[in-house]
């Protein structure tokens, strides 16, 4: 880990207090702000309370914990930086629930420090980032008195639970949400911890499928071979969307797709990964996607289409004869630059209307949308963050595209019109949605160097 | 309804205690006896003991409530005819669990009277047909006393739970069980309240289908497009099964089918029964099978496959960005004469083997089988069970296939070599295995005139 170039005092500051920060952290990390499960909405407000104490202490004004239809969003604001640009930093207090409780091997909720790592869920997705903010904000303020920019910090409570109360908000906030730039650290270095700046986010469509047959569960034996089985037309529907060699069927699907350019394809390829460990870190036989595109291509740079669940008729031990009345699945593509998830699901739904086979209905639901995102490397704020990392890790990031939806980056960017810089600082095994999520101590320490050196490199560059 | 030809002494018998006999019957219909739940299995055992004790009562010997490893067997006897026949007669005193209870009229085990119907789980399958039987032979015992063949009771509790222990309980008593048949009446009339006798039964093959993908559910953004999703790859196993018209793609799954004879064909054409009305009754948008089999083939004369049961991943409200880690489908084969369902399950395994795509390992459990079976109609057990129908129902039956199975009709062909007859009462409309199941008061009174007569033409045929 390299510090250097954040001014003398700034490190002397904090240096001096890291067992306090470190406390402070893992005090965040300790309440359990899971969003998606509402007997944790006590929680979720504590930790916006939190936060917002948090912004007060550290001389951020306008503090406000802002109701929206589903958990509170925190703002506040530091504005006195006449003539310098405006960030937006946005973030999330909240985290993904913890089943399987059995394979952690600490409560999520107590935090623990072991071979430099902090262990918790929540420790990197996103409260490690969130503090990290924090604490660089409180260093400037508290050693120069000022920061070198003006920031509005938005950090909200439902990013694991689909933020349906997000878009609203920011559509009635949108005067006091007036900035040059929104910067987000909620993604990852890249694999050998890496310093990296995603570059491009997939988009999302969700859908359930719902097939309809008899009124209700019938005999297998008698009906069998008489009545359509909602479950095989099911499986009939579910295969015709994507061929098992991972191309997506649905008519239309690729037609807006932008092309990778061989540039960026021979950057893909340069990057150190290694695909035969990467297969056996995951633990699966082996990689299945579509023909012709690297791991990396498809993960980042392709559209694909999964399965998320799928449940009819009998689940339990043993045998039950029915023929189940009815069979769902919940069904979502991931999409990328150029395609339109309200498209996506048109072209789906009128797909299934074809492949359905005779003696059920189906309806196909829209769950969600979130558009795709996609930064230029060249942006002068993207270029002042790759600067900021050079400076603080030593090395000069990597652009990667991410598989995974920030949808408030899509809505920062079509609701608000502000370019986002992705700035995130955990390493991409850090096990965010799985049991024992952790956070490298070192990457939260020099993370906070390298957004205080940002801000002054914003100032510099875009003022 | 004619009832006829039985001595009058019986009828005038079964005339005076009809009131104690409805009494006796709905007593009997209020033991929860659900063998599948267990918490129920108290109820079973109480069921099975209030068996015992009316077997004694009408006069049965060596009554006997057996241990097996599931619920109790109930055994008795009366083998005082020198010189006649012995039948073995089946019936099981367990019943369907009564979910959904809240599309009952009323409460399931509290029976009630409504238009010459008894309305409870178990009214017709099967309780309802263990009375009868039971009051036949008291009938003949008080008013002649003595039956005029031997007969042997065997009432199982795990019908409707795959009966675990049953062929095990038959080969333990094999001594005590020889006998010239079994008759079982746990079969339909036609529609139309026609009397029929069921002369085949469909197998039956059911297994599990396992998929396996990575160790835990992924984070669909992060991996989609580069593992196997196992939803996905169940869907397309599935789908390789069975063409949506109804046909088994499974490579040599139609090879040992003994085709339908042209009699057969015309002797089903010929049965009063409109696809169309049937379809309404159902409500089901379109009937679904096998190109070129009318409904009653493809019911009880062609093989089939259906899922019975689908399950994987998120299966809540909303959306969760997931692939599962792992697959599930429950997947059954009915079978038809000449069918093997172990070598069917062995066909399966093979063939899903093959369309398994990579990226995931998929496992194939049996969940058990049973035989399918099929009794000549020219059988002088069949033609004595013919003439008692006539004799009290005033019409011939028709002799039907049923698309159900009663693999206990296997055990008594293969373990025992016994003949069977399957001589049911009750209507394809009773709703056995739905909410508000009924029996039709008249077929009960009628049908123990059958037995009775059914056991004086047995004596003179086999005698």
């Amino acid at each position: 880990m390299t510090v250097s170039s954040t001014s003398t005092d700034l490190e002397s500051y904090l240096q001096s207090n890291r067992e306090e920060r470190l406390a402070s952290y893992t005090e965040f990390l300790r309440i359990p702000s899971i969003s998606a499960l509402p007997q944790h909405s006590g929680d979720c407000r504590r930790a916006a309370e939190w936060l917002a104490a948090e912004l007060r202490r550290l001389g951020a004004e306008h503090v406000e914990v802002s109701e929206t239809e589903a958990h509170p969003i925190v703002y506040a604001d530091w504005l006195h930086a006449e003539g310098a640009p405006t960030a937006i930093v946005y973030g999330h207090y909240d985290v993904q629930p913890v089943d399987p409780l059995e394979l952690w091997e600490s409560p999520p909720f107590e935090p623990v420090l072991k071979a430099d790592r902090v262990l918790a869920r929540g420790a990197a997705d996103d409260k490690a980032q969130i503090h990290m903010h924090l604490r660089a904000a409180e260093a400037l303020l508290a050693t120069r008195g000022r920061l070198p920019l003006n920031l509005k910090f938005v950090f909200e409570g439902d990013e694991e639970a689909s933020s349906p109360g997000l878009d609203q908000w920011l559509e009635d906030h949108r005067d006091q949400l007036q900035a040059d730039l929104a910067v987000i650290s909620d993604t990852e270095f890249f694999y050998g911890n890496l310093p990296a700046i995603t570059i491009a986010l997939r988009g999302i469509m969700y859908a359930e499928i719902d097939v309809v047959g008899p009124p209700f569960d019938m005999h297998s034996g008698g009906y069998g071979g008489v009545i359509q089985n909602p479950a095989n037309a099911l499986a009939w529907i579910l295969s015709s969307l994507k061929s098992p060699d991972g191309i997506v069927r649905i008519p239309g699907f690729y037609d807006d797709v932008v092309p990778l350019t061989d540039l960026e394809r021979e950057a893909l390829a340069e990057l150190p990964f290694d695909e035969e460990s990467y297969r056996q870190t995951l633990g699966v036989p082996a990689f299945a996607g579509e023909p012709g595109y690297s791991v990396l291509e498809r993960r980042g740079a392709r559209p694909t289409l999964d399965v998320n669940g799928l449940w009819s008729g009998f689940q339990g031990e043993g045998s039950k004869t029915i023929i189940p009345g009815r069979a769902h699945a919940k069904v979502s593509c991931r999409l990328v630059p150029g395609q339109d998830p309200r498209r996506i699901f048109d072209l789906l739904k009128a797909h299934v209307a074809t492949v359905t086979p005779p003696g059920v209905t189906v309806e196909v639901r829209s769950l969600g949308n979130g558009d795709p995102s996609l930064t230029a490397i060249d942006h002068p704020a993207t270029q002042a963050a790759a600067r900021a990392l050079e400076a603080t890790f030593g090395r000069a990031p990597v652009y990667i595209r991410e598989g995974g939806s920030i949808p408030i980056c899509a809505s920062f960017e079509n609701l608000l019109g502000l370019p986002v810089v992705l700035l995130g600082f955990v390493q991409p095994e850090c096990g965010a949605h799985a049991p024992n999520e952790w956070m490298d101590l070192g990457n939260y320490e020099t993370g906070i160097r390298t957004i205080a050196r940002y801000w002054d490199e914003l100032a510099t560059s875009l003022g």
